[in-house]
């Protein structure tokens, strides 16, 4: 017990991984959270053997039922959660027509609905702390729509919302809400297999690196509260936006 | 048959109403549309005793399975369907921590949802045809989040990511999609009961008239193609923004 | 005397000249405004034969001791300015350290410092009155800055803040203050000249026809003060944006 | 010979000085302007005090013929710009129509035309290099206007275009261009002063600690170049936004 937490939610892919290490370094219990608890055995152990903790929680972020006693667990047996990132997103792109209900609610529910879910319990428990951190991950399309991205800009954007919302309520409660922009291809497995051209402009930087999108979260952590910032864009040099 | 049809979803409150009777003054037989059919009768009967045509239609917009033959029978019993606006609004706040997950997803299916399902089915009908406008109702939260609208504030910025991706997609398709932005109280009865110190500026002009508003869909209806306005915004003149 | 009248800062291109001549079909007196006094003639010409009026001015906006006397003597010697548009660009482009502090100095003299001067002017006299409306003309670059485009988005940048500025101080005295946002290319000589094959598109509405922007601008006039319009964006059905 | 340079162009106030003395404390000497070279004095002794390097220049930022010398020298005589900053501001405020042309002009000529001049100098020389930060101050006004503050939020408004379009321009040749967001009152003299009310919420982290604001400067200077960010927004937890 005792223990400081960072709870990462969508430590499936390459960048929450990456923040989930980059908080275990600094000392931080990681409590990593994907649907499939196996698939997250290769980053406890990869935290575990850089000397790090990692707690895996294989958990629906989508489910009330599941995430509320799981944050609840977490700040019984492990310890208070001081940041939580969100981190699930659900790119996808049809043609209006092409749409289907299925598909627009799931994006929603994935994207957008499991951050309000635990968003909103880690705000209760850091409430009575009046204190605490929770990075929502934002994308290009937080800003703007585009043809054929109607259903994951309406996620997006309606994060965002909640972003700002929560940051507007919980700032003079002690809590730092904060929203970032990726904007631009993350080196990913996705990206490497979907757009190899793209991928190749890793060579020269062209894409992110998760390992630094983890220190510029390290860094919104850190902040004094004087001073918070509430929304980060990043992208590459070379990107053309 | 061969009738114009102007599809008015969200047709109880009296923004809808107005819409519907504007459309129907033009011409148009305007298909209303709310949850339940016998409420709707009084805005019928107005819009005959008027001259003008309009056909109720009870019908939960939230459900897939009710709007598409919805308008499936519109295009086949009344006429093409020539404008569609979505006017559904679902204005609540509660501070983050005492937001149900019930509340934040109905305020999305209901402000969101309906208006991906009926937006996109009146757009399948418009692409044969290479014409038409469709028009969605927005709020000041449709541009920024705030203490305690999470909900509302996410569904709306939904929403209008909603209408710009499909005005991106459709506008080269020859369909106007637009966005208004409301920006202060309507001359409502929920107004006038629950801020009457606010009601009272009616006299001076300090609310929104639902003609007004109507006025204003009627112009972005009629706008050639080579000056579409998207995004129009609406305020007393008095207002403090 | 008595007459009202509409006042156009920039009267020399295809726009101004639109906007000026749609007041004066109304029934304003159109006083029309650019440097060279003698190029206005044709304009004037063209209201007078279509039974309007129109009082040409020869002056250079930029100029402080020119535009508070014709302000003057407009308000004095024609009618009172119910309704000002401002309407100088100044649309060019050089990479960042080609730009010379002449050419950023005077693309923001003439496309912002001038809207300033007459704006304020025109809000002089129509405080008075308590009635009015100033419409200040954008672009694109209004919204965005882009690569080579720091003088013009500078400029246009800050006559938006100009606008957006005097409408909240002005909106609640009864002065509607509006700025439109004109998202593609105008039907102008400059077009026809500089980007033939984008002018091809003319033939499909593929730029935007000053007379239907003039139209625009005559329903923000006319707007009733309880919906008032802000911003007004405009662009053709088939620009990609 | 041989230093890297950190150029901050404002460095009169609170603010300047802390970012000057944060650059020098990593090993860059600073090179400190404002108008008044005897008014540098305390902060060349605080800096040299603190082991680090400062020279300073008694320049006139809106005058190119003082700006081009003076970057030429500082690139000859002491070394790389590797960093510059602007960070001159003028927040003055008059209702519009007391708002003389000069306050308009002198704003615009401090807190915008000056960037110009600093910013594209600084480009000049970093594009022969492919490597440079460039960072401008803004404000809560760089996004929005507001009764009586046409002046300001023009400047800034501006300066802000002037970034963005700088950004998009000089990001793939190497230049890191960002823009910052000041939305809150800063640990100033002038604060102090003129609201002894907020100055007070000092003691709980109510203002800005122009330290923090520095440490902000730094962290963007030290971006990888794969994640950069384009804007930052700093605000204290309790600032109601």
């Amino acid at each position: 017990m005792a223990e400081k937490v960072a709870l990462i939610i969508g430590a499936g892919d390459a960048l929450g991984g990456a923040i989930a290490s980059r908080f275990a370094r600094e000392g931080f219990t990681a409590a990593v959270v994907r649907r499939q608890a196996d698939k997250l055995a290769p980053l406890v152990a990869s935290i575990e053997a850089d000397g790090g903790k990692a707690v895996p929680f294989g958990v629906d972020a989508r489910k009330e039922e599941a995430v509320v006693p799981m944050i609840e667990q977490i700040e019984r047996d492990i310890g208070p959660v001081e940041v939580m990132v969100f981190n699930i997103g659900a790119n996808v792109w049809f043609p209006i027509v092409e749409t289907t209900a299925r598909v627009y609610f799931k994006v929603w529910e994935m994207a957008c609905f499991s951050g309000f879910l635990t968003g909103r319990e880690a705000a209760r428990h850091m409430l009575g702390r009046k204190r605490g951190t929770i990075i929502f991950t934002g994308a290009t399309a937080s800003l703007r729509g585009k043809s054929q991205f109607a259903a994951f800009a309406g996620a997006k954007h309606a994060l965002r919302a909640l972003a700002q919302s929560m940051a507007r309520e919980l700032g003079p409660e002690g809590i730092h809400v904060a929203h970032t922009i990726i904007d631009g291809a993350i080196d990913t497995a996705f990206i490497r297999d979907t757009f190899p051209d793209l991928y190749k402009t890793r060579e020269t930087d062209g894409i992110l690196n998760p390992q630094h999108i983890a220190d510029a979260y390290w860094s919104l952590h850190t902040q004094p509260r004087d001073a918070w910032t509430h929304e980060l864009d990043l992208r590459p040099w070379s990107e053309n936006w």
